[in-house]
């Protein structure tokens, strides 16, 4: 019946247009996106350098799922399910922590960090430990990035791994640490939220700390640009081709987008005076002025690979109305706080540019609930949501067993 | 299935006595009354002295559905869904404010103070912006007060205009200014609210405030009231007839009640010494002994109109257990605060009366979720709930689609 | 449709293992608990000194149910629906507090101790106020214990009270009072709460406070347990034979349980020091160390009776993930505060062990949302839970009108 409705709804939608009213705000739709979505795709949890060494965890909640990731002994990222097997209580507890093995707080059932139990105190003769392991969780890491899936069969990661490391790997993401984290709450839909990121369009009067240095133009040849932003264009992607660094778009479709674009006229860092946010470079850089690489992979995960720091962006849904956003800053391994650094130089911008988008998903979630609502069309320079929306349509007919409905633009 | 359910409950009910439990407590009969009373009916929304100028705007939410109410250059006052045309972010985000056009704060689409859509930037070449304005709300003025309803074809005012106006007129509200408001949210249902409002049964024991001032009685020939209130009623309306103050009930139905009645000896407004509120005296008024006008409209709306001021009332359902109250007092455009009127000595007693109330109907609401609830009889000076339940269950009957069930009181 | 689903949850069960996930975390299994369970069985509603003279009251809440428990002017305990015969207020607003007659504060109907209108104010001629009494719940007290049913045909509680009033009575539950009472809300659903305080197999990592004292063995021949407690069973089990007080398990099945266990060595009582916690002992007790009755009873109290204070808890539940806990201490009645007993050193065991319970609690029930939840086997110390899940499933079971399915424990 929940298919049913889903499927009327996607009849209805247009391409090119925000969704239909149901698919932002009804809870039953979102039960649906996390079946459809979260629980069958890739996600990105963290970077392997908020686990550098074995037993380090982070967790993570996927919908009503508590997820650890880790790093076993043998160096290797893997991820269980974070629910024992004697009573299903969650067994780390912390948002990031370090456990020689995984003791389970409530009655020490002790798992190994690739998930067998290996202790079960008080169980009678015979208690056949093997068939207790905790429940796997796929992983891939990509350039310091891991991936998680909680699916049985997972999709194939590796046109999106090769489509992203040229770009990525240059910054060398192993030689990094975290700087920073942030997560905050907003009362909004994941899918107004991941729309909010897509576009520009509402940069100009809403965000002016993060256009001290970022342009607003999401392509090379974006016809809103100015023959001025062409200049910059030209002389960026002359210096980084020197370099060989690539920057022309990834052929990611509606999967992934990958970039790399120039920030303005003597700027080089995300930061509110323009100028670099850590004087230690990434990797092997010498050059400053490297734009960004601009990375989004569906359903909820963007990046920004600078010279001198990366970005990490993970939205995660709570309920059809709140959804969470963490961000994490990482400088190069040897950057020394307060010498090469300062955190808040570092941070702000995009502290001040997650409020006040927090800000803008929440009064768009507020008008969407409005019975007069109407899907509108998207403006040219939001065509990275009529991809978003096109993606998420086929996801959702897929699981509501229709064809993909792949309705033309206008 | 719903209809059928409340079909059911409507059977259930008595005449004369309070609902059947899940017409209080219910959140699926909740999204009842929104679509069958507040999506359908004439509603409150503001005095039109909070919206004096051009431009001034007032917000509000029916239910899921976020509303702005304005003055528009012609001076006339309208009202639309304030959710935009693009991508239905909230418009106008402040509760009061003045815009001199309608700027969505997400992408900047400009909406004319009629709708109209005046410009959408970097959209394409040859985009209609005709066809996205914004979708109006019926409004109408009667004596000051805003009535917007969400209907497509609204039912008529004219009878409740007719009524009211020759009561209302003489105090000249449109010559009055705000002088403060206050919005509390009660942990009850909307008609629990309601129903407190209208009986004076439980004034006795709970509103020594309101009682300095305020008969208890609802007619002038209440069978409880005692000689001495008949002797009061005589000098009144003896007096009122000099004035030609209109003061008898009007024929408002189960729609309205209109009526003039005095305060008690020796007193003259809502005040806690019963002296008046505000010296400037609302109109042409020279006699501060007026008594007040009271005034209730279903769904949801009180007022009272006295010598010095006036106080409206509005209800807003939040969900079946949450409910928003917001109260205005208005006083003479010329009155000065700190010359000729004090904002506590003018509030104090229904600051307090309010706050009472809010008790008293949560209470209510707490013990109308027992399973043993029982409906109860209404006693007869509880007249006006039998009223409002029949109007209510004549709603919810040509919601259901069954004819309207009018059950003889006892 | 809701009894078809738990009918098949049933049929997934297996006995000795937790139980499937939705039995935890489901909103409508919730309301299918409280009809199954709360409005039929008996439930602990306080202790019979805490409202010790005619007119004394204290109110709880039975799922939406408000209750009010008081002592009529017989010196009889009674109990009513708190909710208003005539629109439904709640009319006992305090936790505890005392009223010559029950006055409801809305519109002051007036009901004497037994439940009948004495007197409606203002109701027409030829009320019948005989029509109109509160609703009655049973009510009946065992050693100091007031236990109450929704039910209209309450079952039978003779064999509990047979059970254990031989162990209860010597504690003269009748002389004490209250000294200290601790009310707490737990985010887990109402059986984690009660599966976790039906084993100690979880207090050694735990529960420091509580292990001072208490020995984490439910049975006089625990096979856990080590020779050194079986000399402390025997030397305490021959002290109490002198003192002609029981000890050995009653044969409660999985409806209760009642047992006299021993401190450990050189501990008397649930203090952090190991010491009395008040020197007055209870009723005509001149020995200290007579360890503790342990007593639980269906669906949701456990209590303990010591030589110096008697301790009673009480679960409620709120809605599938939240669940309150009401804590009861009570010493002889004329020890004296400050100079017999201390609150801190009588309550502080207690007051810890109970939020580390609530955490774990907590813990388990966010481990149990997951997709990856599988109930797991009881350890051979948790046949407590055995007994508690069988026992749920049986009124589950009768519920859905389904046999009681006993399935054979591993
Ligand atoms: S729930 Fe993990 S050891 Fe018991
Ligand atoms: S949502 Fe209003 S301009 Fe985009
Ligand atoms: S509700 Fe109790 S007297 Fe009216
Ligand atoms: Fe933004
Ligand atoms: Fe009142
Ligand atoms: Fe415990």
């Amino acid at each position: 019946m929940l298919k049913e409705r889903i499927a009327g709804l996607l009849d209805q939608r247009l391409s090119g247009h925000s969704l239909p009213r149901d698919f932002y705000v009804d809870e039953q739709v979102f039960q649906a996106d996390i079946e459809a979505v979260f629980e069958t795709d890739w996600l990105f949890a963290c970077s392997t350098v908020e686990i550098p060494r074995p037993g380090d965890y982070l967790t993570l909640r996927v919908g009503h799922n508590p997820i650890v990731v880790l790093r076993n002994r043998e160096g290797e990222v893997v991820a269980f399910h974070n629910t024992c097997r004697h009573r299903g209580s969650q067994i780390c507890l912390k948002e990031r922590g370090r456990a020689n093995r995984l003791v389970c707080p409530y009655h020490q059932w002790v798992y190994e960090l690739d998930g067998s139990l290996i202790n079960a105190r008080q169980m009678p003769e015979g208690f056949d430990t093997s068939a207790y392991s905790l429940a796997p969780v796929h992983v891939e890491v990509i350039c310091g990035m891991v991936y998680i899936c909680l699916a049985d069969e997972p999709p194939s990661l590796e046109r999106f791994r090769a489509g992203v490391t040229p770009y990525i790997a240059p910054h060398m993401p192993d030689r990094t640490k975290v700087a920073f984290t942030s997560t905050i709450v907003e009362e909004a839909n994941w899918k107004l939220v991941i729309e909010n990121n897509r576009e520009c369009y509402h940069c100009a009067a809403n965000h002016p700390e993060l256009l001290v240095s970022m342009v607003e133009f999401a392509l090379p040849d974006d016809p809103q640009a100015k023959t001025q932003f062409q200049g910059l264009m030209d002389r960026s992607t002359a210096r980084w081709d020197a370099l060989e660094l690539p920057h022309k778009p990834a052929d990611g479709g509606i999967e992934f987008r990958c970039i790399r674009l120039p920030f303005n006229e003597n700027t080089v860092s995300f930061t509110t005076d323009g100028k670099p946010a850590c004087n230690k470079l990434l990797g092997d850089f010498t050059e400053q002025d490297l734009g960004s690489v601009r990375m989004f992979r569906v359903p909820h995960n963007w990046n920004h690979f600078l010279s001198d720091h990366i970005i990490h962006f993970r939205v995660l849904p709570i309920s059809a109305n709140r959804t969470e956003l963490r961000t994490t800053w990482l400088v190069h391994e040897d950057a020394v706080e307060g010498v090469d650094y300062d955190v808040e130089h570092l941070t702000e911008v995009w502290m001040a540019t997650n409020s006040e988008d927090g800000m803008l998903a929440e009064n768009n979630h507020r008008g969407v609930l409005s019975r007069a609502y109407r899907p509108g069309p998207y403006a040219p320079s939001e065509f990275m949501l009529t991809h978003f929306t096109d993606w998420y349509a086929g996801k959702m007919g897929d699981y509501v067993g229709t064809p993909h409905r792949a309705v033309a633009a206008e």
